[in-house]
This record gives C-alpha cells, sequence and structure tokens, in this order.
C-alpha cells in the first residue's frame, strides 16, 4: 500500500472490459501522455482467450481536480474502443458512508474507532438504526444518528424515510449487523454499493441464528462474510471472508464471542477495500486487488 | 502429547457418561489403587447441570497386558453406577486401518509417508482401490493392494468383497478420497469408524464438484472436512476441518491443487487422533482431546 | 469454556508440584468428600518420570464463599505431602487490574471496549499514563484516571507513585504499550503479574522499533507476544503470540496499522486468560490451560 | 495464477530499475507493437519520488522461441534508456534444479512429491548428499543421486566436486536440509540462486538446534524460513515464511515433527515461486509477485 502527503493529486482508475491485445500499453501510454505517472497496478484476465480484464490503476497526476474532467473527457475514445466499464476516483475525495445497525455493537464501534484512529478514510455521514441504544455512542463521535424503528406497520415509512435520508447524500451504505431485510428500493439506489456482513462462513449457513447452526452442525471453525446485498438472501458477491478455530468446548455464547471478533475485522476490512476503490464485481463474484 | 519408552505399559481410557458428582474421583481413585500412575488427562462436561462427561485418561501401569482383563473387570462396578461407555486401549497395540483410495492419490501417499516416517503409529493392514493405479507405490511400502472395480453390473460383489477383506480384521476405514458411495452393509461393520476426506468446508458445498461449487460461489477461502461416514451424504460427525485463502486468480485447478494440500493434512491429523484414541462420538458431534 | 449462573459457588484450583502416583485421585477424592463438583479439568505432566505436574480444576461448592477458608485448611495436609504450590479463587470475586499506556491507545481501547461488552470479566481499578492523552477516554467508562510523567528527573518519583497506586490496590498490572521501563521495585510488587504486550513475534525483534526492525530483515510475517515482565528485557515467560502475513508492499506504516490489530488481539486474550486463572508460570515458560 | 496450453509462447519479463515517469507506457507499447499479449503483470513502487520500480509481466506471443533473440535486442534501447535491470524467460523451458539433502528427508520427498504430481514444473536435475540414505528413493524418480561425503578432511575436494556438478549444468539449487556449511565458492556460482530452508522463524533462532531453541523459551508459535544463502549464516533475502500454533504440552519431538510439515510447505512454496519467475531480489530483501 502506498501512501502519499500529496494525495490530492493521486488517482485510481478501474477499467473492466473483454480481453484484448493493446489495452495496457493504450492505456498508459494514454496516462504517460497526459503526464501521469501510474504507481501501483493491478490487473487480472479471467481467461487469456476471449475473457474479461479487469485492471487498477494508481496514478499521481498534478493539478488533479482540475484536469480530472479533461482527462476523463479525452479518454472517452478508449473506453469506446475497448467497450470498457471505466471509473476514476481521486484518492483525496473521501467516499461518504451511511451505516446501518441494530442492537449489536461490535462492528460499528469497530469502524467508527479505525475512522477515529484515521486507519478508516472515509466521511461517515450518518448512522441509522431501528433502536435508540447506539445514539450516545455515534453522536460523541459528531455522527448524526437517525433512529427509524421498523415494525410490521412502519415498515413502509421506515424504507421510504431510509431512503430520503440516503439516496444522493452517501456513496455506499454500510451494514453493521443490521438485522431487518433490505427493501428493493434501497437496492435499486445503492447496486453493489451495500455490504453487508454475515455471521457465518457462507455459503455455510445462510439466513438466521447462524452460529446455533454452527454449533449444531459441530464445525471445528466458524467465520465471517462481508458481501454485497443482492436481491439473494446472503447471495450476493462475497468481498473478504475469515475464519477462527473454534472446538468442543465452545458453547453457542462462545462461538458469538469468538464470531464478534471475526465479523468486525472482515467487515472493516472490506469496508476499507471499498473506500480504497480496490473492488470490482464481476457477475456474481469480486475481484479485489488488495 | 507424552511420548515414552515404556509405552507397553501406556493405556488411554475414554469414557463418556451423564455427568455427576464424584465421577473423577471414582475413576482416579480406582487408577490409582490399583496403581496406575495418570500421566495426561482431559475431560469436558457439557452442562454441568444434566449434561454429558466426557474424560480421556493416559496412565502408566507397570505389566498392564498381563493386568488389563482384571482391571476391566474390577472397574465393571464403576461403569455400571455411573452407566459409563468406557474402553481401554493399550497404547502399544496399534490400530489396524484399511485405506479406500480412488485415482487421487495425494492423501494415501502423505498417509503412508507419515507412517513410513514413524508419525503415523498404526498398522496400516491393506489398501482397496476401485482402480490399480497405487498399486505399485503401495506395494514398495510392503502393504497388500486390493484392486476391487465397482460398476453398476459388479457393484453388489464388490461390496461383498469390500466387506469380506475388512470386517474383524481392521478397526477402522480410512477413505483417502474414495470417490465411491459406502454400502449401508460396510458402515454397520463399522459405526463412527469411516473416516472420510471431503474436499470442502462443510456443510458448504455439499456432494460433487466442491471445488467448482467454491469457484462458481466466489469464496475467498476454500477447506477440507474430515468425518465420521453416516448415511447421511457429508453429515456425519465432523473431526476436522483446515481452510486456506484463495483469491479471484485461482481457476478451479489452482483450487484442487492448493485444496490438495489441505485435504492430506486435515485426513492425516484425524486419522492420528483416531489411533491416539483422542475422538468421542455423541451423537452427532465429536469431542476431540488434542 | 463453561459459563454458569451460579458463578459464585465455582472456583478454580490451579496446582503446580513435582509429579506422584496419586495426585489426581486425593485431589478429585479430596472435592468429592466436601461436596465438590468437578467441572472442568486440565493438567499437564512435564515428564511422566520426576518431572513437574500442573492442573486446573473448575468446580461447584454450595456456600462457597462462606466455606472456602475451611478448605483450604483442610486441603493444608494435601499441599503439605505433595509439595504442592496451590491457590484457589473464587470465580465470582474479579482481578482487579490496572493499565498502563502512554501515546499509541489501541490496546487501552481494545480492553476498554471488551471489559464494556462483557467479555472481560474483571475490574479495571485505574488507568496509569505518562501522557494525559486519553483521560477522557478513560474517564467516560468511570475509571481513575492518573497521569504520573516521566522524566529524568521526576522519574524515581514517578515510580513511588506508580507504586503506592497500584500495591495491595490490584491483583496485576497490564502494561497496554506503556513505553517506559517499568522499574525493580515495581516488579518485585507483582510477581508474574505484570502483563506486557511486545510488538513483535518474540524472540525476533527484541527492544526498539521492532517495526522499522522486522522493515528492514524482510519478514513475510510479523506477530506480538504477550509475556510476563521480568528484569530481562522482554525475556519474560511468553504467554500468547500471534502473527500476521505481510509483503514487500507494505512499509513501515503498514506494519505498524496491521501490528496494530495483532496487538490489541494478543494483548486482550492474554488478559482475559488471566482474569480466568488459566496460567501457570514455571521457570521462564508459561502453561496455559484455555 | 493462469495455465495455458500455448505454454511454449508464454514469456514472463522481469524488470528493476529506478522508478521513472513512463516505464509502464513504454514496455507496454513495445510489447503491443510486437504483437505479443500481456495476460498478467504485477508491480511494485517502492516510492513514488526516487524509489525502485519492480514489474514482472506474462505475456503471450506466437513463434515466440524463434523471436526471443530478436525481442530481446529491439528491447536494448529501452533496458538503457530507463537502467532496467531485465530478464525474459520462455515459461515452457523449464529451470534445472540441484537439489541439496543431508539425513532429513521430508524436504526431498515434498519436492520430488510435487515434481511427480505435475505441481513443481522444474526439470530436477539431481539429488546431492553427503549421505547415502536418500539414493534409492531418488533414484526411483529416475533422478540421478550423488554420494559426496563432507568431512574436514575431504570438505575441500568435496566442495570442488559439487561445484563441478553443479555449475553451468543447474539454475539454482535447493537446500533441502542439508546440513553442511555452503562454500564462498559454491555461493559465487550461484548468487541469489541457492534456496535453503532454516527450520525456525527467522529471525528468531539463528544457527543450530532452532526447535530446541523455541521449546526453551517457550514460544507458542513456531515456523520455518526458506531464504536465499548470503554469506551470512541464516541472514540471506527470505524468500517466504509460515509458522503453526505449539503449545506447552509440545516437547522438543512434537516441535520437530510439527515443524517437518511447515519446512516441506514453506521450501516448496518457494521453489515453486522460483521457478515461475515470481521472485526479484533487491538489496537484502525479496519481492515476490505471487
Amino acid at each position: 500500500m502506498i501512501m502519499n502527503e500529496h494525495d490530492q493529486n493521486r488517482a485510481r482508475m478501474l477499467i473492466s472490459c473483454p480481453d484484448k491485445p493493446g489495452i495496457v500499453a493504450t492505456v498508459s501510454q494514454f496516462l504517460f501522455e497526459h503526464g501521469a505517472n501510474i504507481v501501483q497496478s493491478d490487473q487480472y484476465t479471467m481467461d487469456p482467450e476471449g475473457g474479461m480484464f479487469f485492471i487498477r490503476i494508481e496514478f499521481d497526476l498534478d493539478n488533479l481536480e482540475q484536469r480530472q474532467e479533461a482527462l476523463l473527457q479525452d479518454f472517452q475514445t478508449i473506453t469506446e474502443r475497448f467497450e470498457m466499464d471505466c471509473t476514476i476516483h481521486i484518492a483525496s475525495v473521501k467516499k461518504r458512508l451511511a451505516i446501518m445497525v441494530s442492537k449489536e455493537d461490535h462492528c460499528l464501534r469497530e469502524l467508527l474507532w479505525q475512522w477515529q484512529a484515521g486507519d478508516l478514510t472515509a466521511d461517515i455521514a450518518m448512522v441509522i438504526s431501528n433502536h435508540n441504544d447506539m445514539r450516545e455512542f455515534t453522536e460523541s463521535f459528531g455522527i448524526p444518528y437517525y433512529h427509524i424503528p421498523v415494525t410490521p406497520d412502519t415498515k413502509q415509512e421506515a424504507e421510504r424515510r431510509q431512503i430520503e435520508l440516503m439516496r444522493g447524500q452517501v456513496d455506499a451504505v454500510i451494514l453493521a449487523r443490521y438485522m431487518q431485510i433490505i427493501s428493493p428500493e434501497l437496492l435499486e439506489c445503492f447496486p453493489n454499493r451495500i455490504i453487508n456482513i454475515h455471521h457465518s462462513f457462507l455459503p455455510a449457513f445462510v439466513g438466521g441464528k447462524p452460529y446455533a447452526q454452527a454449533y449444531n452442525r459441530g464445525v471445528k471453525i466458524i467465520g465471517a462474510t462481508a458481501h454485497f446485498v443482492t436481491e439473494e438472501l446472503d447471495g450476493g458477491p462475497i468481498i473478504e471472508q475469515d475464519v477462527q478455530r473454534v472446538d468442543h468446548r465452545d458453547n453457542i455464547d462462545d462461538l458469538k464471542r469468538i464470531g464478534r471478533h471475526i465479523e468486525r475485522t472482515v467487515l472493516a476490512r472490506a469496508v476499507n477495500w471499498y473506500v480504497e476503490d480496490r473492488i470490482l464485481v464481476h457477475h456474481n463474484k469480486t475481484v479485489v486487488f488488495n
């Protein structure tokens, strides 16, 4: 990972396209001619013959902000020639995040803590919860807290209110143990930009009470999974997973305690990769350049 | 782990019973009065109030072999009083194993190798395969190799022949990537004594082609699972699991290659625990005192 | 791990002594006769012939608090017979801890957080720091904060004040990235009861700037070590270690960031084992029954 | 990792040079103009301002073998302009390896096994040992085995004979637990091309009997390190390390047994990276593009 005091001139370019000869040459030539210096580059070709091509380039360019628009315009002909899906992000423009949480607080705490320590370089625009428990903690960081209760009766209104708060205001939504189903409307506002932490090693133990499921199955290792939310429950593209060894002595409460540690670690890693523009999604899988 | 030059006097006692006060006192008092010295003891109580109690005791006793029978007889009143399920094994009496294998050879190689290196202290009584590929390798260790082809037509005869070879001749059967369904009759001969290696982190990816399943789901970690075989496919008590990190660059062949390493490690560990009498089964779960 | 709603009747017994036949029988018989029910027991014999014997027993006993003294008195003859070093702890009597910290806050945060979440069942009696930075954070938990600056001139007075605050007031001292040398006088007050986190995988990179040392050596894995403090710098008995993979891309700042996560995890684990009476020290090594 | 049926047209290019703008553009433009298709590329910049730049490019080029020389000649002007250290390897031209071994056989077994399974795509040109123990095993693979005893008297002659056998005949030398000091003359023949496995997590436990050292220090994790051999004992550039958890129950023999597994895994990984041209050395550190 490369840090830089001149981050205002650091950009990250993400490209997906069908693989063809000449992509790297064309893109790097373009950047060179525009005075940009490539400082990091990662690429992946699914299949050299006819597969998809993915690349993430970090480059430095003087007066980046003023020149970003012209750069993109000039690049237009290249994206068209190679049928590229391309985005350019300025590293110094922080992603804006909304965090949604229910009663379990460990993931929220980890995120706000890493944010405060400077390890998570994003703007936390708001925390939304169906409970009021974490208000004091959240507000102590100077972050707005919205309590939107969700009951069968208020569900529709709650979802409307959530969208109202977040649409256009944030780049992504982090479900930090938010235990309600996300509405299709909210999903549509943030395609592949809602990150959930599921408290199992997916695809094992989809759905509710995964630690009880794990205990009953007698697994020797438990895990957690950060994934983008799609319409299929716990079925979206996996961003990151991690695991820890357990044994017969660990009851369900022990699994939950051990799992909390995995969950917050895994979610924080996924969110960091998102805000650093390290994740590309293709079909139902992710390419993570970390 | 305690090694001992006087292993012929080393015994291992495995007990399962409903938890009650006084079990440890009674058992250890009994052993002390009979001149045994406890060198290792592990116990586990599922729930102090009304749960199951499990204990594994290693003890040294002079002239163990001659006194084993009398010891067991004397212990009878204790097993009855506490409704114990109890076995005593002499450490120097090696378990006899049959290994079944198909075409993938890495698990068989690992087991024979560890056996030759003295790390797996068992007798490998025979290798049975539905292919002839591993004959030369197996026989180079001086181990009998039985080629029993399995086709829809010969299935029944093959299963009969398998049982004939193994029943009464071996203590346990190790499925070292044996890709045929085990017959109910064979299962009945070796209850909780058939160990299989499944090439996924169960319960994820039950059934066939788990690496293809894992690739398609886009998991970031793959694993392998050693378990006792029961009638439910890939559903028996889990003995051991391990995992390794993969990423988007790894195609199905890479997953298989990485997986082979996990599979042989996990299976060898499970077999070692079995031959050292470290595994107790309760319902569909294992207690492993390792 | 066994939790119990009747924790006020739960005790933990730690014994070290030269190995001899009959120890387990005698101790378990004693507990049984006094009406105690053993719910967990772990033991370790260094060498069956003439080595040391260690055991940790968790037992339940009605009216434990009232009977503790009589129990210990009755047990006296046994401890003498076997030359035992024996302690009995009531699980419901929480250990009292002092935490010392300098400017790096992640270990302190993790400990207070786990304490608040109920995962660390101890009393945090005070936080002592040579800086004033963490006062507000600490006091927000209702924990007293003592700012004791340490300069070459004030060193002696500072150490006197530290001992004054802690001696007799706390059971153990946790150095949560406290960057000053501990005085011999303080060490003497808390033999094998001062736990330090060293930010390397000891014995690699003893002393200052271990992450810079690790970067310069080009290691592929970094770690952290929790150990009891002795007079030898970074040389005391190791309680716990953990590691994480790094690569050439990680500069010293990256190592520090990754390391912070390992450090707080490892220290928290060690402190938890201490407060649960899981650690025995023998010469310069630990036996951890976890 | 990308496999390809057309491997005879697959090349790998390794470049180290001072970082300057335009390197990637120039190199990729050059390859594109010569009809090459980049299928994989990894790069690393130590410090965007004035640091070193490293890149590994895999590309496909029709009729690679015939065109290799011309390609290199054309590339000359670029290597000169950027002061590059550049090598191009044809993937289908296997590296030739000599393996040196003493009495411990597990590393040699793992390498030959992986070689036989097709996981290690190199030519094993010979095995050299100061003992005769592994002759039969080695020759069963059809690999020449040279027994060169090393005693104080024969040392010089032995070293002369080693060089005679290997110089110009192999690309690299693998010390698979070869327990003799490598002569400066041999080192000179194979600069950064002698890979050793050290049975500890370096820089901890340099020198002899590392498992005994680890046991005495009471570490909770042990490891192994693959590194290039230099004149400083156990001090050369580290290629790969791995570790495994141990506990107080593990005596020195247990550590050795557990360590054997780590050693063979780590060495095999390092050798695989070497033969796939994934390792660049800069000063005393490695850049591994894996």
